[in-house]
């Protein structure tokens, strides 16, 4: 008999990755489109579902032909999306990706019946921020827009709707209702009473919050002719994708980490109890009785992105690039960077923090110039680090990292000179589609559980980084520095803000 | 008969420029020959001035060919450079300019008398570092080089030298005197016996001081036999080259000013008494009863320069480089520059600050992080005009500018802008060549003297820059921020000094 296969959709905000594995986790077939998002007003940004889904049939009736045998399919998703669908569970209006920013006043409204950020911090565990207090924009809806709110019958987020669609089930997961503000970590499938009715949301348009691995429904004769899938195919509800890939890469032990590294760079810990620190993003795991802790910096990669095209743009590419950054040293000379090219998350929260070169001398290269920002974004790792280490009692020996910039050699030996620890890195790029189609697979019986020790995560890795004690050294006396930079510089950050 | 001939010798550290002129000013011809300074050690700065001597007669006898009727010469000199010479007036050892540092501990030393830096700057005139204090390498040759002191017979400065050399007379001025660390600036005619004492410096081996259009002596048979002049020519010591520029412009009343922007950038003003600020150097000025205070920035056209060679060499040209900027806009969208590439002197004298770049993000493009640097070096310049202003009680409604960097139209525009003045400026290239030609002519009797309205002051400018105040408003509000960046960034600069 053929083995089973299993498919993962990683839904993002601009692009869909559609994926499907055999049971041993290897990639059989991979299809990906991109999505267009629209900024309707400055800082509002929505995703037009119908098109969403559109471009999800199509992407999945593509690749699943001539293939039979799907056991499970499951979804990672960009998170929180919050989307408002009717009773039949189509959009009411577009939904709306944890970048739009409309609902700032709402939360700063909300925060106020608490005795700050810091109560709202420890009474549910994240920032209060509009991009993990979902039920800001809610509010906003609720006052802003009546008509679409009357059709709303269920709010939920895009993994919500997709299930919707291809089951006719609706509900929500606890990885992504962690950063809804309606959610205490600490009780994460349970909708908080008193949050709920301090946003004012009605508890009859909340659904269920199911784990990510829960078979919520099978792919309906209707979504069978629209995607090309089998009919009765068991669904998956999924998770918020960095959740996924954290599944993917079985981080379920206190201390378990991975960095994803792309346009944004996220460390994330896994934790045994909901103990957090206000400098991460906090949410429920996969597994039950553990969370996930997300130090996210802001603009790692898109910062060597932007020294190709805005900065340096006659060294064209980033090979280039970093065989010019080679040509410094560790310490770029004693030119430091500061990574906050659009503010920045972790550690220091503040979308008013700006970039810095500090330490430009007459001597100083371009060489200088382009090493420094890589050093720059490892110091930032390095801050998250150490604010892990310190709260949960922990000694880092070695980082799986996946993503796009993880096949930087040059930014990978600097990150493990500068954390003074090993990088682990592979060439596969689809971990959070791995992960959802793992869930899949749970959720279609051919794994038999989340303690299924046949559950292939991805443990392999090709390549490895290891520490050099004397650049390590150079670079501890620099973090100190780095360290000091943004509180001395914030002020005159925050003045720049008015161009 | 034909109009008599003055000679400027304008002797620097790396060139020795000869200038001819009628005594209308008007330049007749001209020569130039690069000098080489060795630097046998880091911080070590010295002059070979037999070398220096015979450069000097090649380019007198080249441009003096076939001219007759001169009536003058005088010299405009790098200042100080200290100069140890024998009986005969020869030198014991190369001559040290003022970039030497070696002497920086000897100088602490006899700061350590007086109750302090501003203890010793109130009674001085002058800051106790080893460019305005020449007495610490006097002090350190007598430590350190036992045979060169005992021969040495007189110590003097450069224009002691070459004076020597054409006339067979030494003389010290004092311009030069004012950072000898041995002359209260208040009485600058006068080595102080205290000053004196305290460096350990025997008065036998201290020289007249002279007033800078002193003819000192007459060129002697020997003399012109190596230079081609004419026996019997008139000789003025000749001053400093800045005091020999404000001399050239006649800046002769109390708030007369000019800006010299080549490598470095000097805004000088002139005093009539001596009420110095200490983020000033300052000296006795060529008029009698005035000084001059000079507001030196280390590097603005140096910054330039390294744009093109070190930072953008795609760009290549300057005029490229400006082209670029201008496709910026006034506050370089919010990118402030700190232009202290090799530490600063006016105002905060830090050797050891660092350049920086603050307000990057991610729109943030080249043009920006040039313009940036066009616009620090105004702010930097707008800060000394800011002390200048208080501490004499001026307005500057405009500002001559002379030297190399008084070609870049986009420089003066922005500095016009940024400070809120009139720039006018010139194409004549050789200001102190002609100051030290006038004075020349004082000497040699062709100007009745330092009074006489015939001296030919230059006054006339082909270009003017005025402010644009809807430009000046954006720049008031980046310059609150400029000035506080340094104070804010200060302690990482000098932590980052071991690199």
């Amino acid at each position: 008999m053929k083995k089973p296969l299993l498919i993962g959709i990683d839904a993002g905000t601009s692009s869909v990755k559609i994926c499907i594995f055999n049971i041993n986790g290897e990639l059989v077939r991979q299809g990906e489109v991109k999505i267009a998002f629209s900024s309707p007003r400055p800082g509002w940004i929505e995703l037009d579902l119908k098109q969403y889904w559109d471009a999800t049939c199509r992407v999945l009736r593509e690749i699943t032909t001539d293939l039979t045998g799907f056991a499970g399919l499951g979804f990672s998703v960009t998170s929180p999306t919050t989307v408002f669908l009717d009773d039949e569970g189509l959009p009411v209006r577009p939904a709306i990706p944890y970048l739009d920013i409309r609902s700032k006043e709402d939360v700063e409204e909300l925060v106020k019946y608490w005795g700050g950020e810091e109560d709202f911090q420890s009474h549910v565990g994240n920032k209060p921020i509009p991009s993990t207090y979902s039920a800001g924009i809610v509010r906003w809806i609720m006052r802003e827009e009546n008509n679409s709110w009357n059709r709303t019958k269920k709010v939920g987020f895009l993994n919500t709707f997709l299930c919707g669609q291809l089951t006719g089930e609706w509900a929500v997961d606890p990885t992504v209702a962690s950063f809804s503000g309606l959610v205490r970590l600490a009780e994460p499938f349970k909708w908080s009473d008193e949050l709920r009715e301090l946003s004012g949301i009605p508890s009859s348009k909340l659904l269920t919050i199911l784990t990510p691995y829960t078979k919520i429904g099978e792919v309906t004769p209707q979504a069978a002719k629209e995607t090309g899938l089998p009919t009765g195919l068991p669904v998956a509800l999924g998770c918020a994708d960095t959740a996924a890939a954290s599944f993917a890469l079985g981080l379920s032990q206190k201390g378990d980490c991975f960095e994803s590294a792309g346009t944004s760079d996220v460390l994330t810990f896994c934790l045994d109890r909901p103990d957090f620190n206000s400098m991460f993003l906090n949410r429920s795991h996969v597994y039950p009785g553990r969370w996930l802790a997300h130090g996210a910096m802001s603009t790692p990669g898109a910062a060597i992105e932007w020294l190709i095209t805005n900065v340096f743009p006659e060294l064209g590419t980033v090979s280039e690039l970093e065989k010019e950054a080679e040509r410094s040293e560790p310490g770029a000379r004693g030119l430091i960077f500061l990574p906050y090219l659009a503010g920045e998350r972790s550690p220091i929260f503040d979308p008013n923090a700006k970039g810095l070169w500090l330490g430009l001398r007459l001597d100083t290269r371009r060489a200088d110039i382009i090493r420094a920002v890589y050093e720059g974004i490892a110091f930032g790792l390095r801050q998250i680090l150490k604010y892990a280490e310190a709260q949960w009692d922990l000694k880092i020996k070695s980082l799986p990292c996946v993503g796009g910039a993880a096949k930087s050699q040059l930014g990978l030996k600097i990150k493990a000179d500068v954390l003074g620890l090993e990088y682990q890195t592979t060439d596969f790029q689809h971990v959070a589609a791995l992960g959802a189609a793992l869930l899949g697979g749970i959720a279609g019986g051919v794994y038999m559980g989340w303690e299924d020790p046949e559950i292939p995560y991805l443990k392999k890795f090709n390549s490895c980084f290891k520490p050099n004690f004397t650049n390590y050294k150079i670079y501890d006396q620099l973090f100190t520095i780095y360290e000091r930079l943004y509180p001395s510089t914030k002020e005159a950050m925050h003045a720049l803000n008015v161009y």
